[in-house]
């Protein structure tokens, strides 16, 4: 599989300033990609495009947005991908073809990339990248259709895989959310003009009024016509990301018309029914467990209380001493609170387990901290598959659910009991009747797009 | 009045990778102070300075630490301050005198240094900026003793105010904290060294354990034949500043020998019971607020939940859009969560009211949210008088509780109710019998050293 | 015409650090460009691409080096181009089509880039900027061969104009000078392994022996089976560009078989016979008219010195005063010396004139400075056509020698005197009995292959 | 021996945008110092300064400039210096005293600086690093004087050596020239306002009309009330430093009332007397032997021409390759022209010769690109002492023309001859009959002023 992004788009049609609202929407977008960020924007004339590598706030000067001129943009923030020579892997994407100049940028992966990238190639294509954008860019040229908004509907039905799409044309505006809807894209309106969002709290910032979800396989279209959705994609079951639930999205966030919040206030409720503990203290994981614990600790009468305590300055280039220090990588961020941690009885909340090696670095601090039990608590179900659909996952091997039993990996993270939700309490949690309504994958395997190349 | 300064500092004797581990103390203690960093290292030759504007992260390199050599250092973290030479007022300072190389570092604020400076220039002393420090350094240097620790003795009985200073020799290291014990220092042993911080925060990182603190009044010499203590000012009623449990330092810091959490906790109880209210939700202003805000649901029933989200990513250099955006300010920092606001009547819990504009923006705001009805309860007195002891705040003119009743700010503010603690309940939350304890002045006004120059 | 570029290109097969090698070679043709700088190499697994904008000093450092690995590379520098998204028009281009990735550089300009783009455009092909680059990257691919070599020789049949091309594939390394030669590329050795570069001077830094020029309408492939050479496009008179004698490349390279050096002397004995003169003093505009400032010297018998010093310190963002300064722009690079002008009847020698604002300016800086006459002597014939072969030249509109007579340009200018080299001078200097050997266009009009867009 | 320092000082009086036009002259006298740079202006409130590492241009920009508000302004650039608190280094150095606030920078070096060093300690004074400018600024500040005026002539009958000041006072300005006048500084009129310089190239360029050298010994007082001069100090014989003219001040400047140019000429001149040989052809070590070069060609009859060409863009970080390329070091700045130098006997042309080294390295460069002899001329004679008055040479052991016979030193160097100038040649070039009136003790050992600590 080539790139893994997980990624926040923004984008915004018949506004002044567009390239400074997208600015906005990214800085509220900034937790879903930290590596990268870029606007293009479109003055009438041409777009302008600027992308860089670091923080939204890193890569734009008021200069640069000066130069960003014209009332429509798209933007997009970047997640942290390894090798590779990440700078060419920034959003958006700009080319010019057969319809002008044409931007994209995507949060997503395709399952099909390295079928279509082989087929480009053969008919003649040039690829600058590994990115899935410059596949579907040549789609889009390749495309029989007369328009963009044709050409469009054409490349989609090639694609496969998970696609929430902005494309700025010289003279329309189109988003697109594939079939499936794994990844999330909302509608808003600002004043006369639209807002595109990955999470409605990029909306919060620059004051648009939430309207709603693009709904999966739709393709909303922006002109001087106004604006007209359509369908061109065979519909299926459509199954959004819980994982965006579960972790990414941020919990003042309405993802998939849910609020993350409540959510997750109610799979730590499940959790609180599911796996109930005597203890003397709920203590989130901050700060993706602390919706859950509040959830655990309501169900469950147990305090609730922050025993460890995150340091929010953490940098991208911190050094690290050269004796080692125990545990050093988790007290960068985390640091107990001795106080209130000491004798007690802890239940400690965290969203998920992946290789188990953080959860068991947390756990000895806490227990180093005079913690007398630590019952570890997890607001999802085992992680025993990984992601094709845009979520940066390890390969099944790395996957400790995958390779251990529940009281084998307890017994490596050093907790005195650990639980999960079940498959069922997400479900429930998720208000899925029957699990049929999500992307679970991750936690039962059952991909709703067969993945190319499977992980081992 | 010059300059003030909430600042940390952290040191360390007879550790091998002194400045690293330094480097590691100011990480920690990087919320007492944004704006600038310095450490100062002795390598047994000499002392070798570096000190930069910016977060800690971004002053200290590989290269610059790898320079810093030896088993000793001190170091420092500087609050913002406005105008002036700020590359000049970073901490440590290092001069060259009597007694060689000496280096010193402090958190505090003297309250004659006017006075001293122009004495200190009329006896011939230049200096090269505003600082305390360079005043403290002179007297020292001025001193008659014949050791750095004796002329470290005489200087303390000549300066007034607020002061917790370190000092590093060619061959000793002495920290002092000034007879009231405004401002907190504490000290840990790691291994068979000694390190000193402000906060015991910057101890756990280090895995350092705690001691105690070093005592109003005492000055605490290492050098050769190990640890002795003295006091060499005449002894005083020690009056810490109850600012530090109130807002100041992190809530997993053991601060004055008291759990900062757990007083936080305690003031949001004394609190509800101080002024209940029908309520559906308690809301923490974050990150501030949070233990009070807990202390309060906790006490009055009533749910906790995080209603307002704060965005981490704020830089220093966020540009602003150029047409105005409602409340942007607020905003960009903070996002209600709507889903859990609307319709609901909200204890919204704050730490405390400076200036009253940035209250009211967040309780617009959380109204615009939907909720019904916005109780704002503070977990101190009113802010009635100005710190003259290190801490930043406004002067009188500008402080909203020193020109306006409690209903006026409330009408102000537009919240539907407004309750502070009580000086009474700080006391208690303190566990201050009398209330003789801690220094309460910028709440009654009551100086325990008379400033120089009164603030209007 | 879209985009005009004088650069350098350098290149080495199987050498160990071949990208350092690189890096000191395009070090050596700095002058050539110092808007961005790329270095691309190849491990053996996949091809590194490194690009950015500012001196090779400045974009490369040792991480990027280390990160360069491989025994072959190709590199650029890019000259000073207005407008546009200036970082994606930096080389190399790396693309990864049907003969998996392929790097390239070129420093020349094609004069059919419009109607190949348009074109290419219409058969599907997208593209990511406005450079020549690209086009041709794009006509490679569509080739009909099965090799790269033999892609590569197709793509040279149908592009017209200047370049000289470097192309790193996977397996292969090729060199390419257009029919006409207009832009220069020569070969060397060093040790086993072949050295390219646009001048001499290139291999001399890194210890190459010259070799010889790549031939105009030379391909030149280097791969496992050596080195072979080929001549895949009809044979047509060459015609090197004679400007880079003037003007543009290094005194110390030895460009299309000439020294440099010599042929600017020669040049400036032609001008001594041709326009002799009175006078005390030949000064040289540094540094490119130093060389024509000594022929003139030696044949004319009159002393020569530096009546003219150049500071070197000029960077890209020198700061000008708010209250204009006389003349500033010419100063802030040359400031005259007064001691050796005062009272002097001077020649000044310079080698062309294009806009004659600057020649203005010197001219009224040495009489400022006291000379009594100022005779210039320009090493060129009238500039009165723009090059439409990658020197970078006004339109003729702005071109004074386009629009005004010399007795005109002279008074325009302020000198006392006037005069040019006749083209047949310029033939003479350049060996070149007939005039047919070199590319003339910009003094006589006369295009060896016509321009896609005439300027007005 | 503490810092040495060749540097460049201007200051500029009632001028408006006083810290621009020192910018502008700074830049002329970049030359004179690369590694810092730094400018105190006054704005009638405070004086305010800005400094920092690097060139000019990259330590001030347009919004620090528009900080350094106010009529008047001195700054400073520095020399490469090993080692040390570099930044801590840098010049201007402003302090608040018993005179208010004072900016000061110099030129020099003290050759007393210990004594008044350990002295002022004892008198309880404190220094921030070793730079002589604290002791002259502790002096003034402990003068018994009532004026600044008086206390600078008071501190100047304290201090010997070399030293060319500009002080910046609240009410006046003052420049001093120590009594020897080792280093220079000039004094000229921009409108009604007084500009002062160390060379006059930097009058040139902000337009300032040259009036004067300032004197040895002289202090001139710009204030109020206008331009007043006067001698403080007793007179001695003036003895400026001579290796200004050979190699330290830019050509074009007017240096100790003498042509730099005309004077670099002489030596040439005599050099070509002294040292006649059979040559081909004349070249210069570029940039600095240029002007002797010429002297020697024109007295010898032999041509002139540039067989070395330099490469202007050597930055601060250029990166060495990691396998060793003959001759690097140099080659990274000169390049033999070989067109020129084949079979050539070449007479090279440098000002002196330090460790040997790198005359070493450029003879045989020289050699290898073909030159048939290479006899050396140095413009100077044997540099046999070390200079204690602000020119950074190394110790006696270090100094090849110390250790060896001139015989010797050819052999080590390769040439095929070698000759130096004699003391006498020295002083008939610089005009001086009997040598009593410059400096010349880094060539015979006689210092007017007996250094404090003598190097090896």
């Amino acid at each position: 599989m080539p790139f893994k992004d997980e990624c926040g788009v923004f984008g915004i049609y018949a506004q002044p300033e567009a390239a400074r609202q997208t600015y906005l929407g990214l800085y509220a977008l900034q937790h879903r990609g930290q590596e990268a960020a870029g606007i293009c924007s479109r003055n009438g004339r041409e777009l302008i495009l600027h992308k860089g590598l670091g923080y939204v706030a890193d890569v734009f000067t008021e200069a640069v947005l000066d130069r960003l001129e014209g009332d429509a943009a798209i933007g997009h923030t970047r997640y942290s991908t390894t090798g590779g020579n990440v700078a060419s892997a920034a959003h958006p994407f700009l080319v010019t073809g057969r319809f002008g100049q044409v931007a994209l940028c995507h949060n997503g992966n395709l399952t099909n990339t390295e079928r279509l990238r082989n087929r480009l190639i053969q008919e003649g294509q040039l690829f600058t990248g590994p990115s899935d954008s410059e596949v579907i860019l040549a789609l889009i040229n390749r495309a029989s259709a007369h328009s963009l908004e044709g050409a469009v509907a054409e490349a989609l039905r090639q694609v496969e895989g998970a696609f929430s799409l902005l494309v700025l044309g010289e003279d329309s505006f189109i988003a697109v959310r594939d079939p499936h809807g794994f990844r999330p894209l909302s509608l808003a309106k600002l004043d006369h003009s639209w807002v595109f969002a990955s999470e409605s709290t990029a909306f919060d910032l620059v004051n648009a009024d939430y309207e709603r979800e693009v709904k999966p396989g739709e393709m909303v279209v922006i002109d001087a016509h106004g604006l007209r959705s359509s369908f061109p994609v065979p519909e299926v079951s459509p199954r959004p990301c819980v994982f965006e639930h579960v972790y990414f999205s941020r919990p003042d966030s309405f993802v998939f018309s849910r609020s993350v919040m409540a959510t997750r206030r109610e799979m730590g409720s499940c959790l609180a029914r599911r796996h109930p503990v005597e203890a003397d203290l709920v203590v989130p994981v901050p700060d993706s467990g602390v919706q859950a614990a509040l959830g655990y600790a309501e169900t469950s009468g147990i305090p609730f209380n922050f025993g460890l305590v995150r340091n929010h300055y953490v940098g991208r280039t911190f050094i690290e001493p050269k004796q080692s220090i125990r545990s050093f990588g988790v007290k960068v961020k985390l640091n107990p609170c001795r106080e209130l941690l000491r004798g007690q009885r802890v239940v400690l909340v965290d969203d998920s387990i992946v290789r188990g090696t953080t959860s068991r670095k947390i756990v000895q601090m806490v227990k180093q901290a005079g913690a007398a039990e630590v019952h570890l608590r997890i607001s999802s179900p085992p992680t025993t598959h990984s992601c094709f659909y845009g979520i940066d996952t390890p390969t099944r091997d790395q996957l400790i659910a995958a390779q251990k039993s529940i009281p084998e990996i307890c017994e490596y993270i050093g907790a005195d009991s650990l639980g999960f939700l079940t498959l069922e309490d997400l479900h429930h949690a998720m208000g899925d009747q029957g699990g049929q309504g999500f992307c679970y994958a991750c936690f039962d395997g059952k991909y709703p797009v067969p993945p190319e190349t499977a992980k081992a």
